[in-house]
This record gives C-alpha cells, sequence and structure tokens, in this order.
C-alpha cells in the first residue's frame, strides 16, 4: 500500500453533521479517544504491572504483591476514596516444573504440558499409564470403566475453527479442562491430559481452573500443548499402548486473605450511585496476567484517569473496581455483590472488561435484546466514527455475575476475539501481545459507554 | 475471562431467519468462511511465499523469483488460464547495509537506518553534515537557503495517533518521505533524513518509494527509526551543531523485464466479463513483505481457491491479479489498465487487497457515496454475521487506479488499520506478523463480496 489519496478518511468532521449525536456529548467521547490514544496512560500503568509486579494468582505472592500495587497506583492517581474488601482465596501452588512424557515403546518423547488449576500433584516418583483418547464426552459412558480404569484419558476436543467470535468455540471446548477430571474418575481414570483450550497450534500448554465437584478421589489433571495433542492422537492411531507419564509437584494449602481493590471519582449529580467499571486483578501464572485480566482493569483505571486529567466529573460516583480472584473462585466478584446488597448500596450501571486488549467491536448487556436494541440505537451514533457497531444481549463478565441483574444494567466490553485464545491462560499472556493503540482504543471505548450511560440516564 | 456461558453467541443461525438474504447466498458466504477458516489455504501459500521466495523487490533477483512461484503456483491451483503481462520496472539495488551516525561532539552514535527505495547513495566514504530539523514543511520556506544549503535536512514530522483510522494518519505523513528530497534540494540541502512513517516506537526503519521529479542534482535520502528520531530531535535542542553522518551504497541500473501474473477461472454465464481480484506481488525488501502485500495476493488467490475447492463457478470470469512494481512505478497497474483498454475487456468489477491481513472491518467503493449506500444496503445483511459492517466511498487500490472507474465498479478491501504501519516497508513485514484467522476471514469476505457482486449484478 502506498498512496495516500487512496485511503478511506475517518470522519470526525462528520460528527457535527449527524442529527442523532450532541455536539458536547461526541467532544468528550473524541476527547476520551485522542488523549487515550496520545497519552496511553492506561498502557503504561500495565506495562508497570507486568514488568513490576508480574503473574498475580490469587493467594500467592504475586496476588499480594499485585494489590499492594494497586492500592499505590489508584491513590498516585488522585481518586477520591481508596479501599479494598477481604477475600478469602485459596491457596494453590504449581510447585517444580511439570514434565509430561509419551513413551512410544522405548522412545521417549518429552511433552508440554502444565497442571490444571487446582489439580492435585502426582506422586513424587510420577504416574504412568496407557492412554485413552476421547474426542467426545459420551465416549466415556460408551467405553466405561472396562476400559478407563487405572488409565489415563486423554481429552482431544478443539476448538471449532468455524465459529467468528472466538469466545463461543471456548465455550464449546472448554468443558473438558473444567469437566475431565470428575467424568473420567468416575470410571477410575488415574489422572487426565486435556489438549490445551486455543485454536493456536503451537507447543504452549494452557492452564486454566479444574473442578473435582463430587469426586470421592481426586485425579492430577493436566493440560498439553495443540501440536503435542496432535502428536498424541497421531501416535495412537498407529499404537494403541502408548503410555503417558506425569510428574506435577502440586499443591493446596487452604484458604488465605486477599483483597479487592476499588477506588472511587465522586459523583457530581447523584453521589450515592454507583457506575462500576471493572476487571480481576489476579492473573494465572504461566505468563504475566497482561491480557487476563490486567488489560481489563487497565482500561477500568484508564476510565477514571481520562474522567480526572480532563477534568469531568461523572453524575454518579464512579467505582474503578479490581475484582480479587476471578479465575479460581469468585470469590472477589461475590463479596462484592454480598457486601452492596448488605450495605444497601444503590448500583446503577456496572461493566467489565475481560476478554483482552483488542482492538472494541461493541459491547453485551446482560438485559432483554429490546432494551439492548434502544440503548444500541441512542449510543451508536457516538460509537460510529471509532468503527464501534455491536451492542447486543448477552454476558457482562464473571466478576459481574452475582449482581442483581435485574436491579442494574450489566454490561461487557466486547473486543476482537482472534487473537485472545492464543494467549489465555499460557505462556504468550504476556505484555509483548497487548497492542497499545488497540488498548487505548478498548479504553477509549469503555470510558464513551460509561459517560453515554451516566449523562444520558440510559439505565433508568 | 473463564466462564463461557457469558460469552456472546455467534450467529450463523440467525441467517435463515432474516428477511433480506437468500438463504443460498447466505450459506455460499457461510461456505467460503468455513474453508478459509478451517483449511486456510492462501495462509498456507503465503508461508510458502515467505520461506520460499521472500523480499520481491520489482527488478530484483527475489522478483523474478517471486513471478516464477506464482505462475506455478496458480497452474498448480488448477486455474482454466494463466498467463502473465510483461513490463519494465526499475532496476534499484540497495548495496550494502546502510549506515547512519550521529556526531555528537566527539560522540559517535549509531543509527537504526534505511535508504529510500530509488535515493541515489552517498560518496563510498560517506556524507557528513550539520543537521536542520524540520516539522513542517513551510519551515523549509523560512529558513531558505542561507540555513540549508551544505545542510542535511532531518524531516521529523510523526503519524498524528488520533485518527483511528491509521491510513489517514499516514497519507498526511508520508510526503516527508516522498516529497522530502525534492524540497530539500531546492535550498541546496545535501542530503535528507527523515523520521519512518510508523505510530510505533522502535527501532526498526522504514523504507518506501521517493521522488526527485523536477530535482537538478539528485541528494541521498534515508530513514531512521523513530526511536532514533526522538533522540536526534532531543540532542538537537541541547546542542544544534549536531552533525549527521550517512553511508549508502544503493544504485540504480536502468530497466528490466518483469512482470505481472494472471490466472483466469472462466465464467458459465458472461465469460467475456472480468472479475478482477488482486494486490501486488512485489514488495520492499527489508521484510519478507507478508503484509504488503503478500497478503493481498493471497486473499486473491484463495478467493480461486474457495470457488474451485467448493465447485461454485463465477457467473463471470474471474481473474486473479498478481501486479507488478505498485511500490515503486506502478507499472503493472498500468500496463494492465492499458492492455484492457485495447483489447476492449469488458471488466465489470475489480477489487484490490492492499492493507495487509489484519481482521476485515469493510469495503471502500470508488464511486459515489450514493451508489455505494445501495450496495451496502443489498450486501450488509451478509455481511452482518461476520462482524464486518463498512461499506464506504472512497479509493480501491492504487493498482486498480489505471482503470476506468466510470466503467468499472472498483473496490478496496479494508482491514483493521492499528498494526498495518507498524509492519509497513519494514523488516517487521513478515510471516511472522501475519495471523491465520485475520488473514482467513480477509480472503472470505473478499471472496463474499466478489461473489455477491457477480451473483446479484450489483455492478449494472
Amino acid at each position: 500500500m502506498r498512496t495516500p489519496l487512496l485511503l478511506m478518511a475517518t470522519i470526525f468532521c462528520q460528527l457535527a453533521a449527524t442529527a442523532q449525536v450532541d455536539s458536547l456529548h461526541a467532544y468528550r467521547i473524541q476527547q476520551f479517544h485522542h488523549l487515550a490514544l496520545g497519552e496511553n496512560y492506561g498502557y503504561q500503568q500495565l506495562v508497570a504491572l507486568a514488568n513490576d509486579v508480574g503473574p498475580r494468582l490469587a493467594g500467592s505472592e504475586g496476588g499480594a504483591k499485585g494489590v499492594t500495587w494497586s492500592i499505590a497506583t489508584m491513590k498516585r492517581l488522585g481518586l477520591d476514596t481508596v479501599f479494598t474488601q477481604e477475600v478469602q482465596v485459596p491457596h494453590w501452588e504449581r510447585g517444580a516444573q511439570e514434565r509430561g512424557v509419551i513413551w512410544h515403546g522405548k522412545e521417549r518423547i518429552a511433552i508440554p504440558t502444565t497442571a490444571l488449576g487446582g489439580s492435585v500433584g502426582t506422586p513424587e516418583k510420577g504416574l504412568r499409564g496407557k492412554v485413552v483418547e476421547i474426542t467426545d464426552f459420551k465416549q466415556l459412558d460408551l467405553l466405561g470403566e472396562k476400559q478407563l480404569k487405572g488409565k489415563i484419558v486423554f481429552f482431544n476436543i478443539p476448538m471449532n475453527p468455524n465459529f467468528i467470535n472466538t469466545g463461543f468455540a471456548y465455550g464449546q471446548a472448554v468443558r473438558q479442562r473444567w469437566a475431565g477430571a470428575i467424568e473420567a474418575s468416575k470410571y477410575g481414570a488415574k489422572a487426565v491430559i486435556i489438549r490445551s483450550v486455543t485454536l493456536r497450534q503451537d507447543d504452549n500448554p494452557h492452564t486454566g481452573s479444574m473442578s473435582y465437584a463430587g469426586v470421592k478421589d481426586s485425579i492430577p489433571a493436566a493440560a498439553i500443548s495443540t501440536n503435542a495433542a496432535n502428536q498424541l492422537s497421531k501416535l495412537l492411531k498407529d499404537n494403541s499402548n502408548i503410555e503417558f507419564e506425569l510428574w506435577m509437584a502440586c499443591q493446596h494449602h487452604g484458604m488465605v486473605t486477599s483483597h479487592t481493590v476499588i477506588g472511587e471519582l465522586r459523583g457530581s449529580v447523584h453521589p450515592e450511585q454507583y457506575l462500576v467499571v471493572g476487571g480481576h486483578l489476579d492473573s494465572w501464572d504461566l505468563g504475566d496476567g497482561s491480557q487476563d485480566d490486567g488489560a481489563g482493569i487497565m482500561h477500568a483505571l484508564e476510565v477514571a484517569h481520562l474522567y480526572t486529567k480532563l477534568g469531568i466529573r461523572p453524575k454518579r460516583t464512579l467505582r474503578v473496581v479490581f475484582f480479587q480472584n476471578e479465575e479460581f473462585g469468585l470469590q472477589g466478584g461475590r463479596r462484592y455483590a454480598e457486601l452492596a446488597d448488605s450495605l444497601n448500596e444503590n448500583h446503577y450501571f456496572a461493566i467489565e472488561s475481560d476478554m483482552g486488549s483488542g482492538i472494541p467491536r461493541g459491547f453485551s448487556f446482560d438485559t432483554n435484546s429490546e432494551r439492548v436494541a434502544k440503548i444500541g440505537k441512542t449510543v451508536g451514533p457516538y460509537f460510529e466514527p471509532y468503527s464501534i457497531y455491536e451492542f447486543k444481549s448477552g454476558g457482562s463478565g464473571a466478576d459481574l455475575s452475582p449482581l442483581n441483574k435485574d436491579k442494574i444494567l450489566l454490561a461487557g466490553l466486547r473486543p476482537e476475539s482472534q487473537r485472545y485464545f492464543d494467549y489465555h491462560h499460557s505462556v504468550l499472556d504476556h505484555i509483548s501481545s497487548v497492542h497499545p493503540r488497540e488498548f487505548a482504543l478498548g479504553a477509549a471505548a469503555l470510558a464513551s459507554m460509561v459517560y453515554l450511560i451516566d449523562q444520558l440516564d440510559l439505565a433508568d
């Protein structure tokens, strides 16, 4: 591409000509975008979080460091109030680097392996067994105890590449991670290994939480990379006697105290009403959690920064919430909702960013589609200059889900999803995966939505 | 992000329920997307082009290799006809790696430097001079010959970060590259160095074509990285005696023969009418040209592949065109238009992909906005399930620009622009910058537009 004349023009100047928009509001939204793109405070803070704190697994030392860093950062930003909510979170430790090995006769193939979050470890000398591949949960019932007892069950259910929104493909494939151990242990399997839940073909295993709900004897559960899953599957086709050996040193250490971190910018008209903008402070431990959910909390912090830097006061009190332990128990989100309820707080609107730093495509609202269509019709023209077109009915975010959606309008930022699961819960979830401008545009979009909902009283 | 229930659903199933779409056409478009995402033939070919051919500067050995590779690849795909159009292109050689040095008193700071395409070299022993920084072309007139003669003019005009479409910011900033030497030489400058035209802050210089139109004595022109430009600017503020020294071995070797490569899939109803889908085969030489414009030609090739693999015949003859030397003279595009005219060919529609491999956001049409609105209204509902919403009046692509837009509907694919200029004309324009799914979605969007224009006779 070479010639400037051939490029499409962006359309700031057309804003004023658009009948449906209030020119002051349109100007504010343009200010949000210019300041976010020009200064990118949120991205600078995300770089600092990644470098100075790094991974923030709830209950870990990094998790605690994340809390201290967040309090200090919010105070430095000059918010009116900064406080915390105490929560009890599990303290699970990965321990020494996991190892996985395929035994192909006497050949030994080292496999990129990671414990799933919450898994028990293996015996110190490891655990070895024949492998049974499962590509559909129904196969477990068909094979039964006779063919599964004492085996290592290998769940190999790829994400479906056909979905345009990769989140939907993730939703279909993630059951193997969440429920694989539960289902396989019913038939006496001695361990499970799963295909990493990602669309990318590479050598990075992806972790994530798993459950033992209703299980008597917990069995170790690990993920292997997508390349390794393909390799193992291929080997099994030729030789059903393939064995897998697994070493995992992970351990549970009970519950420990941690905190959700909250900062407020007092509202000018209805200070008793709250606008929540948040994400989760905790992350997995393989990368530095810049995508999940460093980007989300720094999006939220940038919203407060844009307001303060531009000298704009929200009508309602803006609450920036860094929820604790979304990944591993949702204690922060649950506790926040309990307190909101018991303190009789008046929440007007709550929005979460927890789908990474990609270019913003739209928003979803946890309410009926008629209401969403009405909101979309009002806000759509303000977002068009920024190529944001999607206002859909759907979930908000895990941390907001314990709130009462009948009383509070809940929403989520929806960034482009193509790259998100490439990074998700793996070593690739790292600051290097965050594009500064895409991040800034997400933050500006979030600020714009909060601003419009507040100014135009759209959650009434 | 954890919980699948919270994700927005994609809406394939809603397709049939949408009144404005023909269900066969909607199904074809879904097939295009599924096949592109599932098999990603185009991306596989792009990997092969990057690895087996690499950079393809017109007139170079790589350029010739690109032609041979393209003919073979089109033949292997089983197109009905594969042929070439001969063009004369300049043979410019970069020669040995350029070197740039800031002399800060006796301190010597090595600077990432690249010759601009078409520049003359420096004397073998290099060229050294005081530096005058220019941040606006008007300053040249103000400074005049008195302050510019014998100096090295340093154009330091950053891309404006405020534009959402980065192409527009590029259009504003690229004049320093294109016309910097022309304007500075009027006042007797001995060389120009420019700030690389990118929004990214890094150490990679970006090349690109420059002109000596109307210039009597050609002066060397180079780009330095954005980090280096910031550094040099800062040093100049403290010390106006800063000097820059430059070594460039680039040389012109006259014109050589090269080729545009064309493959056809014969139309079933109007074989005498042409649907052109293309990009340019040539690239700059610093990276491997996977973005500019390897992605574009492989998008185009994927269109033909999707048709053949799905057994769909276009009504009109589909022409996949790999234009030669867009970057450096546009000879391929000009020759194509000349021949179309002299052979009295009936071109119905032509579309180009030359803005990289990003997620497709829409299309621009080189026609009046009423006509575009009409097309958009018809095709919009088919693209909505793929989150494509933009159908705008604007340019098509440089290679198509010599065609007669009063007779032929010209269009361009518009991918997301945030990352494009990070790579553009630099070492980062490399296969590793191409996201396989984003690429596939671009190819499927291109195929869908060609299909709809053809099936619904939208260019009548």
